[in-house]
């Protein structure tokens, strides 16, 4: 196993503790039938894309990990199974099968995963508190992970995804989905990269930190949430259900408005390796600004070929 | 029109314009259908029971009104109308009528209401960060407001209510349903208690705030949620629809576990005004402490005497 493998199999593991002690005894009160619904979705596996980003990103800058990174990282995963326990319901994107088990509604019941799904948003922003608490120098990664969750961000880009939109212009729905995406999709892509950056700047509290390098990382994640979505509407299309443990073929049933409807798999495909060439470009910058990009770089490739 | 009737309406004008700049431009992207379907259970009028108790807890205790504790209390009524509208979906109390209108999910559809309630609840937090980025001294109204709304509050209790509770003994059920109310309405009354006490006592940084007035706002709160609740489930059966502005006899009809259906309406008045009692001889307490009782007195009587 090389030594980025290592790095992130290190993450998930401090991340899955995070997470399982998020959601125990003495935190919450785990007699609640909410908690197992709030449980059976946060601690189902997954890539853990998002937390992963920020401690790598704090890492690159030279920030160790430590409870503070943890609790940060984490917040941001449990608002994403929120967003995708929601998602998942018959009201919305109407999803049985998530990570290849039944979703939460199918288990649970829709009251009860409505239920679990804020019971997420809301723990994530009381971590994020008492963590404010303890270093009150960290609100300004908080406030951008509400910002970038809420209306103006991932719940806005939702909205606009369950808002029919109809143009005979393919360029003005193109333009359409890439707002769409960028604010559903990277809102909390962006507020994971953010939050790397930003504690590592607070906790620094150094010159190195500036607009410039701030910017690259905004760009970085811009790109990197349009890629990751551009893959995940490929995957519907080429791969199959054992492999991706969700049902394929939907984006088509359902006449999704996608980047694979709208410019096919080649022209998806095109769109994501420019994009692709754009990151590498962008790490490349913070290389020479000193950033460690080693496993920044490996992620983000590993991310934009992966066909689960 | 008497002093403490014009402090309300004082009060209350001061929430709505509050509520009304949260949920505008520039503040959020109101091009959104979610914004909308946000707007239309935000703003539609209510009690504003929470916020009210915040602004006048905070001024009892000699702190004026400013645009932070605006935030605080507005904060709460945000995260109150998402616990309203998510509420109502079919899938848990299935209700059509809401303050004499259509609720949220009849309007705009379930899946948007889902999305609106989500956006409320995570606007909320947003604009707490935001108030905490200004007065780091406010973080602990925050982390309490995320605590009492979550799983161990608010959503603890709503997860109880879902749950089928049966047994044959009658004070079982009750401490059941005790505990249940004491979670679930009781949640944000004490959060909206104590948010104005926390206000006082980080602004003001005085001797004057000790356990001993905490723990009787605590008591207050405490007896105030479960005592507005009581009313609540005798209003469900002796109020008339037009009055109430929501259906009623629903909690008959669902076979609710209730306070009346336990106590029977001439039970539930005994066991309100048991509280009640209890109620004046901590706000009595209280004023033997220096705090100005005068229209928190005169607030709670007229709550539960309420009939609608």
């Amino acid at each position: 196993m090389n030594k980025n493998m290592q790095t992130y199999a290190y993450y998930l593991d401090q991340i899955e503790a995070e997470l399982m002690r998020c959601t125990s005894e003495p935190k919450i009160d785990s007699e609640q039938t909410v908690v197992d619904a709030m449980r059976y979705s946060l601690l189902s596996g997954g890539k853990r894309v998002r937390p992963v980003l920020t401690l790598a990103v704090a890492n690159a800058l030279g920030s160790a990990t430590d409870q503070n990174l943890l609790s940060l990282a984490s917040a941001i995963e449990m608002i994403h199974a929120y967003s995708l326990i929601h998602d998942d319901l018959p009201a919305m994107d109407n999803d049985d099968l998530r990570r290849g088990k039944p979703t939460n509604h199918i288990v649970y019941g829709e009251g009860m995963a409505v239920l679990a799904g804020d019971g997420l948003l809301n723990l994530a922003y009381e971590e994020l508190f008492d963590l404010c608490k303890k270093q009150p120098v960290l609100n300004k990664a908080c406030l951008n992970i509400a910002h970038q969750a809420g209306v103006n961000g991932m719940i806005g880009g939702q909205s606009m995804d369950m808002t029919k939109f109809e143009s005979d212009d393919p360029e003005k729905s193109l333009q359409y989905l890439i707002k769409l995406q960028k604010l559903k999709t990277g809102g909390l892509i962006k507020a994971a990269t953010l939050s790397g950056y930003y504690f590592a700047e607070a906790m620094q509290n150094t010159d190195n930190f500036n607009s410039q390098l701030e910017e690259l990382f905004i760009k970085y994640a811009d790109r990197l949430g349009l890629a990751f979505q551009i893959r995940d509407d490929l995957l519907d299309v080429i791969s199959n259900e054992e492999k991706l443990g969700k049902t394929i073929g939907k984006d088509a049933r359902d006449k999704k408005l996608t980047f694979v409807t709208l410019l096919g798999v080649e022209g998806s495909k095109e769109y994501e390796n420019r994009l692709y060439d754009e990151i590498v470009s962008i790490l490349n910058q913070l290389e020479k600004l000193n950033v460690n990009i080693n496993f920044l770089s490996c992620f983000t490739s590993v991310l934009m070929r992966r066909d689960y």
